[in-house]
């Protein structure tokens, strides 16, 4: 069996593993992404490449330029704005692929985009991503889904924009608008811990208790999420919308939300036909996606 | 050289024409769009066909079912929503898409796009519609562009959402906006007439007179055009937006500024690569697009 070493550069963590042709993940590693991100992957590199594989994928967050494997602009990890990953692969060969794009590949591969010809993977995270599939294949474009302005007078945005839907919808958006509610003199059992420190699953859990600052935020966000899903619904008349992250387990509050809205705003007949999903891989879609692209190169994409 | 019938069924016009396989107009009927849409239709089939076609195409406003052939909503032309076309064509082979595919289809074939391996064409005109160009093929998705949620808390549209792109953007919004403005005492040349027939060209002629109210309703739904075209950058990285429709004729006002919006609020590195421009074909983009699909079919589609 062919192998491969999936490598998602996703934020927070470096995640790499060992996959083989069938699918199966045969060793995963994780490290905490530092600004000494090279010498972290090569070491992930070497570890994993000891058993014989065919060839690297990264999947980066941020803007890649494809043809020459290069990193545009990563506003969530700076060192590696500008940088390509030819270096890590000591004579394999590289390939590199947007974060969310990777992921996307991996849910059609093996995971809940499995049975539709065409879907939308939205990264709901620390900032928001997108993936666009089309019959089996990724199309080659950016999917910046959550740099969509959906305010038009709304916040200056770290992309430059402003009003971007992961400004209102995304797990940094939630946490923050807590914070300051809770400076304002909220109440919240949040307060009983360090407001700045807050995680979306702090968040997520006082609002499992009943919590009503935490829920009003989960489902302001959401009706937010709505928006974006509507407005992909009207481009893209997908036949789902995958949606992974951590934020999805919010799902009766923050999702159900989102849906909602989205069901508001949509053409009707598109919003019908599209089924709104968890994506089921994970942790391993990123890493699954990025394998994916040394396996099947070119033919990962559209035409 | 072989034929085709291309109609464009847009909007206030019926446009009809006889098309060679060389992209030639051969001939061109237009009618206006009444009640009675499909006897026009009818005639017009007959009056083309004479000279001997291979089939015919047509470009309907509104969201087209492709596989069952028929209009599932076109809130311009109620009378045909819910229909097919197949009648009109009397044995011959009849190809549906929506009116604004179809103009990306011709711009591709002919006009603006033919020097782009990939563009988002967005006619602006009673209402905002969109295409999607990749690699040279039709990317077979609904992109009604135009109901992009651009404000969260926005206005009503008929589509059923809020919030909408061109009900901030389109030639119905500027004259609407125009309108309300002298309502509300608002001075303006354009009183002289009756405010409650103005068309985009009477208020573009105010404007190039120095009228302020209609400078400053062109440069207000440009910037709104501005969000729309940047967040079509950021999701679709396109080598070029392409603007159809009579309401480009407002280049300097109208157009300048949505590019100067669009500038501030996309990824700068897919704005700097996206160039925007006037398309190229006029009236005959979507009877040519139209005829493109009956002279290639299912290969004007990607995969």
């Amino acid at each position: 069996m062919k192998k491969a070493i999936g490598i998602d550069l996703g934020g927070t963590n470096v995640r790499a593993a060992l996959v083989g042709s069938d699918g199966s993940v045969i060793r995963r590693l994780k490290e905490p992404t530092t600004e000494n991100v090279f010498d972290t992957l090569r070491a992930m590199v070497k570890e994993l490449s000891k058993e014989g594989v065919e060839g690297i994928g990264v999947g980066a967050a941020g803007l890649v330029d494809k043809k020459q494997g290069r990193v545009i602009l990563s506003p969530n990890i700076p060192s590696i704005t500008g940088k390509g990953f030819d270096e890590i692969g000591d004579g394999l060969k590289v390939y590199l692929e947007n974060d969310a794009n990777a992921a996307a590949l991996g849910e059609m591969w093996l995971g809940a985009g499995r049975d539709f010809e065409s879907f939308v993977l939205m990264t709901l995270g620390t900032g928001i991503g997108g993936g666009f599939i089309h019959r089996g294949r990724l199309l080659n474009v950016s999917a910046e889904v959550g740099h969509m302005s959906v305010e038009q007078a709304g916040r200056k945005c770290m992309c430059g924009g402003s009003g971007c839907l992961e400004l209102y919808a995304s797990a940094r958006a939630i946490t923050e608008a807590v914070t300051k509610a809770i400076e304002g003199g909220a109440e919240s059992i949040l307060t009983q811990g360090n407001i700045y420190k807050l995680t979306p699953e702090d968040i997520y859990k006082a609002a499992f208790e009943g919590d009503n600052l935490a829920r009003e935020s989960l489902r302001e966000a959401g009706r937010y999420l709505g928006i974006g899903i509507a407005n992909l619904i009207n481009i893209m008349s997908p036949d789902a919308v995958v949606l992974a992250g951590g934020l999805t387990g919010a799902w009766d509050l923050y999702i159900k939300e989102a849906i909602k809205e989205a069901q508001k705003r949509a053409f009707k007949s598109l919003f019908d036909r599209a089924s709104i999903i968890q994506a089921s891989l994970n942790d391993d879609a990123g890493v699954l996606g990025a394998a994916y692209l040394v396996f099947h190169g070119e033919e990962s994409y559209i035409c």
